[in-house]
């Protein structure tokens, strides 16, 4: 059902001709209300593409009426032109839906450096938004349409639900298979609820969740310029939620679509957990772990199945001792179950380690302190490096 | 020559069996003297190999009769052990050699988390140093011999040197094609000279030439445990040589090795001299370079052949204002000498771009300040992938 799960949604996925293969490349969501709370984290890259920039200012106000994306074009570096392809195509669906422009949130994804077609965003929106007021546009069929409308290089779409016993409902889609890196992995995420909550109540969720879920898939080290992850609230159920509860059924829902990302990242053959135990507190824990995720050498051993708890060790060097407190000579790792190494020697043969299987479980305990943080990864392939070196071409 | 170029010193490399390919594994070196200046410069990692440990406490007195240098192993997170491995090598070379242990600097390159054999190593200490007693232990032959026994997956041997007009001269030796990263790119270096110059002396010329050269190699990003960087100095020239026309000759030698180190880096098929003009300070310059060579996405497009300058600015805002002042919608990039972004807008077509030379030109203008720096890296590719997940196995 993904955005369109939650009362008082209809969604959209359409073909506006911008994506080279001929595949659907724009999609809309409109809020119906009652209300018009929204919640947005958005890339921490100074770089950042038009729609960010549009994004943010729509944001002034805590009020969105819809969210508008494509595939096929960041437009990111395409200087005041590109910015107003971004303010038209809000314009379009503004005076389609008969909202404020200012209600409406873009998200573009694709090649920066290129200006996007403005006429064919313009008859996509025109299109999609035709659709928004057909019976159709509020079912399942539609939300996996827009899901599959804002995908580029991933395989499937990613989506997810939640049902609360209460009465209100969770919905999302999420796009986003490289660049999935750090303060947010890439990629555009759109979440829907039917909860009776504000905006600041959206806000105070969506950054508890973004930080223990998004912002610990860091797929490639890349960060985007594009991400955005909009939280959308319709009030539609009726039912206030708790906040906790919401807080936390958001947390499961966005860390069951992070690893829906994880899992079709590009070109990758082993999904990594990497946990850092023990350390003296999350925030180093996270550290430490992204300094391993981060480790081409790491990342390329995963891919030949080789536990080379080495390199894990060397990466873990690498984070300065005023960042994470540790004894760099006392540091446990087990790689799969298997505890390779024990106070910084080696321990188990690390032939008994088997990684075949395509998820694989790298715990590093610092014995630093009570602290714990799980960030997720990939390993470094072949077709990691095929995808990556033909993207544009 | 390499090692063997300046007066005063003489070297030997033997096959002590450590290396599954039975080939040359063990480097000595002995400083001859009158003088036995040294200086030094080690990994910034907090893991690090024995080796390191135990040559922080040679250096304590700021004299370094020799230097002895295996491949075919860390000997790093080999606990206690391994550390008695060290120190037996150095009391091997100690009394082959008729010097102090103390005064044996120990450098190992190879697989981290694996005890060397002790018999092996001392069996190739008492080779290499019935050679060092031979005539040929001054000759070119001999250096090259040395430098061909620390090679690991470096696929030829990285040597230098430099005559000065008044008498004196330098010469070097490198290996390290992979973790040829930050802070010191891998490595084990070995620079000698016979000019007259102190312990003290050589450290302010060492370390103003590793800032700018060594430290400024960053393959992939991946910084060893084990890296190692020693300049000798005999004075058997009995020339007083001047400090700064020393060090500009130092810096020059430094810089060859460090392209020569570039050049074979592990399955690269592009070497990526990456310029940051006109920041506010030379080392926001580096840090801003040295994020784009962080790129798996930046690289991979080189790798590709495509100029996809997009994500040269994308890794460029991931640098923290704080860190590196600039606007980033205000960057400039030149690929290969054409421009193809000029304050932050598509400039010249992508198309004109040639990168089919193994060298590769990126230059990115702040337009914050005055200072300027290149890095050197690599392009990430099949081979680097292939190389590093069978490494080990």
């Amino acid at each position: 059902m993904s955005v369109t799960a939650p009362a008082g949604f209809v969604a959209a996925g359409v073909t506006a001709g911008l994506k080279k293969s001929g595949g659907l490349d724009l999609a809309l969501v409109q809020n119906l209300g009652p209300l018009r709370s929204v919640a947005t984290v958005f890339t921490r890259n100074r770089c950042q593409a038009n729609p960010v920039i549009w994004s943010k200012q729509v944001m002034a106000d805590g009020t969105v009426s819809a969210i508008v994306l494509n595939s096929g074009g960041a437009n990111c570096y395409t200087g005041t032109a590109g910015f107003q392809v971004t303010h038209a195509t809000a314009e379009a669906v503004a005076a389609a839906l008969e909202i404020a422009a200012g209600d409406v949130l873009v998200c573009s994804t694709g090649l920066i450096g290129e200006q996007l077609d403005l006429g064919k965003l313009t008859g996509g929106v025109a299109e999609a938004s035709a659709l928004l007021k057909t019976p159709e546009a509020a079912s399942a069929d539609a939300g996996l349409a827009a899901a599959q409308a804002i995908m580029t290089t991933d395989t499937r779409p990613k989506l997810s639900e939640h049902r609360a016993p209460s009465g209100w409902s969770l919905g999302g889609m999420a796009k986003g298979a490289g660049m999935l890196a750090p303060g947010l992995a890439t990629m555009l995420v759109v979440i829907t609820t039917d909860a009776v909550l504000s905006s600041a109540q959206l806000d105070v969720a969506l950054r508890a969740a973004t930080r223990v879920t998004f912002d610990r898939l860091d797929s490639d080290g890349c960060m985007s310029t594009n991400d955005t992850v909009s939280l959308l609230g319709s009030g539609a159920s009726g039912v206030e939620a708790d906040l906790t509860e919401f807080t936390d059924a958001l947390i499961a829902l966005c860390e069951d679509l992070t690893l829906q990302l994880q899992a079709d990242a590009e070109g990758a053959a082993h999904d990594v957990a990497i946990t850092v135990q023990n350390a003296q507190s999350e925030d180093e824990a996270v550290l430490v772990a992204r300094a391993v995720s981060r480790s081409n050498l790491f990342k390329a051993a995963i891919y030949g199945n080789d536990p080379n708890w080495g390199r894990v060790l060397a990466a873990v060097g690498t984070v300065d001792e005023a960042d994470a407190a540790f004894d760099p000579y006392g540091i446990d790792v087990a790689i799969n179950g298997v505890q390779v190494c024990t106070a910084g020697e080696p321990d188990q043969p690390r032939d008994l380690v088997d990684l075949t299987p395509r998820a694989v479980s790298v715990v590093i305990d610092l014995h630093a302190g009570n602290a714990t943080a799980t960030l997720w990864t990939n390993d470094l392939t072949h077709d990691y490096v095929e995808e990556n070196s033909a993207y544009s071409s």
